[in-house]
Parts: C-alpha cells; sequence; structure tokens
C-alpha cells in the first residue's frame, strides 16, 4: 500500500464517518465545530451537510482555500487549548457534532493533542453529541459508534457523548 | 460537491491513471518521471508500481514526507523550466513513463506552465512512452489514451508520446 493509496483510504473513511455523524445527529438541536481548519476541505464538507446550522471553527492559522474561510463571527483563532476554554462560554453543552483532525502530521503529536483537548471538546457537546476524530480518543463520556461500512476499525473514530452525570 | 468530495475524486483519478498507464507500459523500456514531488504520495505510488525502474523527480523545493525523499543522483532540484533542459541530456528518450502534477494551486498557472513544459517533456519520452497529466495538455505528439472506468472525462490525463517524425 503505497502513501497515495492510505491517503485517499483515510479521506474516504473521514466523509464516510462525517456523513454517518451528520445523519445520526439530525434530530438534536446544536451548532457543529471544526477544530483545524486546514484547507477548509472538511469545513466545505460540513457547510454542505450542515446547511442551516452554525458551524464554528478552531484554527491557530488561517490558510484555507479562499472559497473556504469561515465567516469571523464563527472563527476561533489561536490555540485550541486556549480557544476551547473561551469556546465554552459560547458554545458550551451546544454543540452537536464535532470534529477534530488536528492534522500535526506525526501521530504521537496528534495523539497527545486530542487527549489533551479532550475535556474541553466534552464541555462543548450536548448530551448525545457526536464527535469525529482522528486520533482515537479514550474517555470514559465517549463512547464508540460502529463505524460506516468499508471503514476499518481505527482508521477514523466516532463517538458519541454520554453524560454520566445526566444520566446517573 | 464538496471540496473534500471533489479531492477524493481527484486523488481516486490520479491514482486510476497512474495504475493504468503503468499497466500500458509494462513492455517498453524505460525511466520513470516524477514532475513535481510535493509530499511524495505519487512519488511513493510510483515507486510501488516500478520497483526495478529509475524514478527521476523534478522538483523546485524539497519538502516531501521523510519516507519519500528521492535519492539524490535522481533528484533535479530547480524550475522545471530548467531542469527538464538539463535532464535532455541524461534522460533525452528514455523516460517510459512522466507524470505532471504542477501543484500551483491554480488551473490557469497549472495550464500555462503544462503547455510550456510539454515540448521539453516530449523530449525525454521515448516513443510510445505515457504522459499522466493534469492539467490537459494539447499537442500533436500526445495521443489521449481511453481514461479508467470510473474517470470522467478532463478529471485527469493519459497520453501516448507518438513520434511523428520516427512514423513519417
Amino acid at each position: 500500500m503505497s502513501r497515495l493509496d492510505s491517503f485517499i483510504r483515510r479521506l474516504e473513511a473521514q466523509r464516510a464517518c462525517l456523513d454517518l455523524a451528520a445523519h445520526l445527529v439530525r434530530e438534536l438541536d446544536g451548532d457543529v465545530l471544526e477544530l483545524g481548519l486546514g484547507n477548509g476541505r472538511t469545513y466545505d464538507h460540513l457547510r454542505q451537510l450542515f446547511p442551516d446550522r452554525k458551524i464554528y471553527v478552531c484554527e491557530r492559522r488561517l490558510a484555507p482555500h479562499p472559497n473556504c474561510i469561515p465567516p469571523a463571527e464563527f472563527l476561533l483563532l489561536g490555540d485550541m487549548r486556549d480557544t476551547l476554554q473561551v469556546a465554552c462560554e459560547l458554545l458550551g453543552g451546544r454543540v452537536a457534532l464535532a470534529h477534530l483532525d488536528p492534522a500535526t502530521g506525526e501521530v504521537a503529536a496528534s495523539r497527545a493533542l486530542a487527549a489533551e483537548l479532550a475535556p474541553l471538546i466534552l464541555a462543548l457537546l450536548c448530551p448525545g453529541g457526536m464527535l469525529v476524530s482522528e486520533p482515537a480518543i479514550a474517555c470514559d463520556e465517549l463512547s464508540p459508534v460502529a463505524l460506516p461500512e468499508r471503514v476499518a476499525p481505527g482508521r477514523y473514530n466516532l463517538y458519541r457523548y454520554v453524560n454520566c452525570r445526566s444520566s446517573a
């Protein structure tokens, strides 16, 4: 398998997971949160999946395709470890779907960042909200959801936020 | 169709065209030429398709994945308008398959560059050699080859070098 093969496979898995997550939150009120804009390809996909929802975007440094620049009022610029704390006031408990793709380019760095961000993301999700993520995140409040057909385990990850406190 | 959709479609078309071109040159002697290394994903794919051929690479500025750095003796660093002229002494008439993906990020700029590079590339191809390219190139010596199934016309391009002089 070449790097071209594995890149295509990852993008197909990413798209299939976003599509399924969008389906699973269709009856849930709430906003959408893109954690890492990059060139804006998945943001553009989210815009098409959610034409009627607010889509907030966290990004350290804007460098998207010119057609994929989020409106300023939905943009949280800066290190996510800082902006997600600020976002809590704005979005706490109101996000129906979040997508995390830190794209650090290094597996270990992405995992470490995801683990650090997880509690901040949880504070934003509404009960039953979905987190679509690569890398995987181990966390009691995130219940793994069966992946779409043709997506092998671990290639991308899909979680439902289970609010332990409210169900206790 | 989102930009994620169209990106996946382009990569799938690129891979299908490279695979088909590799099949079509299987009985042709000659080297392989990657015009534009980028992050090295298609270079890695070419390495797997052609484990026994020399793969030369033209690139202005090296920035590939660490596993995809070509050996120094196969690397032609600099502006392709210059390096392809130098390459003519080394490779003239000996390239069985060339892949052009200038990835300038702008359609018009890519087309203009491809048109400018076309005569330089032709000088390197052996008769019957294949050029896989995005963008399209209009040139009498390049005969369009039927695309793989599931690749729509124009999404990627496949040409066979027809040496008019030798067939005259």
